[in-house]
């Protein structure tokens, strides 16, 4: 099959590669009908995370359940199926207490930008759709992967509640499904921390209340202004870099807890002001398979299009080119189409 | 009057300086029934934080008020009172929020080791007591101005809850109180790391069903062990130096929260672990006035006896020789009587 494959920062191809197989009777072959390229992967494009060269790139995909192991009973053949980024039994210890991004017994989708996924625990980490979906759903069904998830995964740790203030740092797609989130969990005020034209529109359409186009203390001093003078509530945290990390504590009224998301580059916490203001961290690596049956719905009931954040779709023959458009952010996340 | 004041590393005197007046028609005079050292107080004493030479130094006491301003309403001249060590309205949207400790109108107690304090905003800070308290309630009394209510907050902050495991980190007063905290909060499994007997002796009698000796990978091990391979739920931090928050970090399970309340010194966080197994961090300075009805309630009614951490008792003359007691660890906590 076809499959994206990272060699050197800046070097994508799409290759043929080994079709994946089942391995172990739990396992199942989704034949990828959408993928996309993430935000995180564009560290080892930019070669700030280390590249195994010639491996597969991709984690994110919805599809149609080609093949199924012999102990798989929840998954049929024929299903439709959102593939959370990391797999998960959904019965280890871990798991049953909603970290299931923490399963003892992990999986991790490594050819989403390809033409097969193979996934391990199917039963435990796929969600299927009620029969075939439109393909104007497809979109929002492909964000549960893991930007929708991940959004989602950044308001409930910084502990949105309704008719309080969330302030999204990031404009990415997974600040713009935190700013989403924040809205339909109730949030009263929805600012989000943008700069850029097009992104600051999907915010707004995602429930943003307020947009800040500053940064750093510009943005604090904004957010203030918009807080009376108090601080955010919540913070959501969806980039993963010094500075804003920085700008989200700045934020953060005290009591609040910053929710990060982004995988953390370069971050040195403000421990002191922390301390010295009661502002707590949490959050991490979504556990989406957690989120996946309550968003899913929110989905297919039309509540929430979050399939919003693909401002480009491309051939799956254009990988390299999506990979160019949303380093140089010219795209804000590009969908794959075998 | 008569207060302790610091000049350099381990110069500690009892000397006399100014009383203290009323300076704003909300302010009260305390007269200092018993002081105590802190375990924070021996960050300057080690010369780990700047001394400002001759200032005095003392934070925690009770006392019967002697002296209010003029716009005083609650509290009464005779009253016995319980000093919070950082003071606050009470009425400010901080407070509001149940961060008294970052009450936009902060003060804080300096001469608690001392004959006299000045508290501002009385009203908003001290909570008396139901008439004379006996001598022999004196001490756990005393544990609610900081040292009790601190490790109140250790177990508030890292979410410890009924059927749960709690582990505490440090075996100073702070820590000995965690484990009473979360022994009342209803911890099924409290686990202490301490490798003092006398110390083990009262965390046993605070509820601590288990103790382990071992520091550092020893001790993550023995937690492993206790806990099933899973890690605590909650994790209480009671110490602020960079072992011991890696401690906090290696007992907790995915998904738990780092509780912490020692004071940050030397501090570098495994972001990396806290962000792939979800485990958050969140306390500070303890809000003292937002938990006092609550532990005053608990101490009188006699359900807790946070006092046993006071394992010396000095006339305020001899407080040099309290700090060295402490510094030294012959003592766990030393309180002073005027």
């Amino acid at each position: 099959m076809r499959a994206t494959t990272i060699h050197a920062p800046r070097d994508i191809r799409l290759e043929d590669v080994p079709d994946p197989a089942i391995e172990a009777p739990t396992d199942a072959i989704v034949r990828v009908v959408a993928g996309c390229i993430c935000g995180s992967d564009l560290w080892p494009y930019r070669g700030e995370n280390p590249i195994d060269a010639g491996s597969t790139i991709g984690h994110e995909c919805v599809g149609v359940v080609e093949e199924i192991g012999s102990e798989v009973r929840d998954v049929r053949r024929g299903d439709f199926v959102v593939v959370p980024f990391c797999q998960c039994d959904n019965t280890c210890v871990n798991c049953r207490a909603g970290i299931t991004s923490a399963c003892e017994n992990q999986g991790w989708t490594s050819t989403g930008q390809g033409e097969y996924a193979r996934v391990v625990h199917a039963d435990g980490s796929l969600v299927a759709t009620d029969g075939m979906p439109d393909d104007d759903l497809l979109p929002s069904l492909l964000t549960l992967s893991d930007v929708m998830a991940t959004g989602w995964h950044a308001a409930v740790a910084a502990g949105v509640r309704p008719g309080g203030t969330a302030v999204v740092v990031g404009d990415g797609a997974v600040g713009l499904c935190g700013v989403l989130a924040a809205s339909v969990m109730g949030a009263e005020r929805v600012v989000a921390l943008s700069r850029h034209e097009p992104r600051q529109e999907i915010a707004r359409r995602f429930g943003a209340t307020d947009v800040v186009a500053g940064r750093g203390e510009e943005a604090e001093e904004a957010v203030r202004e918009i807080t009376g003078g108090v601080g955010a509530d919540a913070v959501l945290e969806c980039v993963g870099t010094g500075q804003s990390m920085d700008t989200a504590f700045g934020v953060a009224r005290p009591g609040a807890t910053v929710g990060f998301v982004g995988v953390p580059h370069g971050v040195e916490l403000p421990l002191r002001r922390m301390f010295g203001r009661n502002i707590g961290l949490a959050g991490g690596v979504a556990p989406v398979r957690r989120y996946l049956p309550e968003l899913l719905d929110l989905v297919t009931s039309g509540r929430i299009e979050p399939g919003l954040v693909f401002d480009s779709t491309l051939p799956l023959e254009d990988v390299a080119e999506g990979y160019r458009a949303m380093d140089e952010r010219r795209a804000i996340k590009v969908l794959l189409r075998p």
